[in-house]
């Protein structure tokens, strides 16, 4: 039910369609969304057109970039284009994971968003993501490393394996991130998985 | 720091600048304004300019009511106009409350929104409220009661001490809600302040 039906009228006509709109986006409930509506009305008008019109613009100016599916608002993308980056592919499933990765300033090669993970249940097979696009891009740049970055749960796990097996015959070397507990984690919260990737992975000291 | 310059411009700037953007929004941090953005990005583009259209609709047609000085889209606003409703006035903080309480369906009557509380320590004085209005309204129209539903901290109860003050020699009866244990509250989890006002308002059954 919308905002407006619910409040039968009294609730001013464009401010419960705002409302409307915010409770669409993700993680928003009716209430955060009536109060980050009345936060806009309150706010100067050049910052509330200041949000408008970005959201405006990156739905104008930005797409995929055509090498790594990145999102960009040039193509290639600014790290495609990038002569410095080393010459490996870090596979993510989402932009926002190449951003997560590009903080930690560890890595220095070069990204592919497949848009997703190979979920049979849901029906999401490797020809819904840009895993044939990767395999081009595998022979074509022959990079001296493939990181599957995708996420430690089911589909993330079956990706990793399928991408290894397409990756391998053609020469690619694939590797997966280290699994284990997460710095500054206590032990004692770990769950039983986490604990025994821990163990399996153990480093001399 | 804003968003772009901690990812050091991997993000395209239009991204980033909708994740500052966003990120200005109350309750919202950087995270969340990242998940908004990538959101944003991933959803059909008439989803995207239809929030932006509601946030601009909202800032170019949404103004005060003349009489209550809650936001509306017509002036006087639909409630203030309508003539069903009782001769009595309540006084809220913030045009929310007016949503809140009309969802209640326990009142008919009209409101006065003072757009904050009294809180001399925040430099909020009566004169930076829509006292005086609701003062001259009080003489104008001879309600047969006032309600102060303020909020129950301490500008709000400083406000209605102020109300009831220069109110009650124009002879309007200014009244306030009940306080005591909310509905479906667990006594255990009540503070001191909340028991002992449902302690001191208790009624016979």
């Amino acid at each position: 039910m919308s905002f407006e039906s619910r409040t039968s009228g009294v609730t001013a006509q464009p401010v419960s369609r705002l409302i409307d709109e915010l409770a669409r986006l993700p993680g928003v409930g009716p209430k955060t969304a009536s109060r980050l509506a009345y936060h806009i009305l309150k706010t100067p008008k050049d910052d509330a057109i200041g949000l408008a019109e970005a959201i405006l613009e990156v739905k104008e100016r930005i797409r995929l970039c055509s090498v790594c599916f990145n999102t960009t608002d040039i193509d290639p993308c600014a790290i495609c284009s990038n002569e410095g980056r080393e010459n490996r592919i870090c596979v993510v499933e989402q932009p926002l994971d190449v951003v997560a990765i590009e903080r930690t300033h560890e890595y220095r090669g070069r990204y592919h968003v497949l848009h997703g993970a190979v979920s049979p249940v849901d029906g999401i097979g490797p020809d819904k993501l840009r895993i044939q696009e990767l395999v081009d891009r595998a022979q074509r740049e022959q990079p001296d490393e493939v990181i599957v970055f995708t996420n430690l749960d089911l589909p993330g796990e079956a990706t990793a394996t399928y991408l290894h097996r397409i990756l391998t015959p053609l020469g690619v070397r694939v590797t997966r991130p280290a699994s284990g507990l997460p710095v500054g984690g206590d032990l004692e919260y770990a769950d039983d998985m986490t604990l025994g990737r821990a163990l399996l992975g153990r480093r001399e000291l």
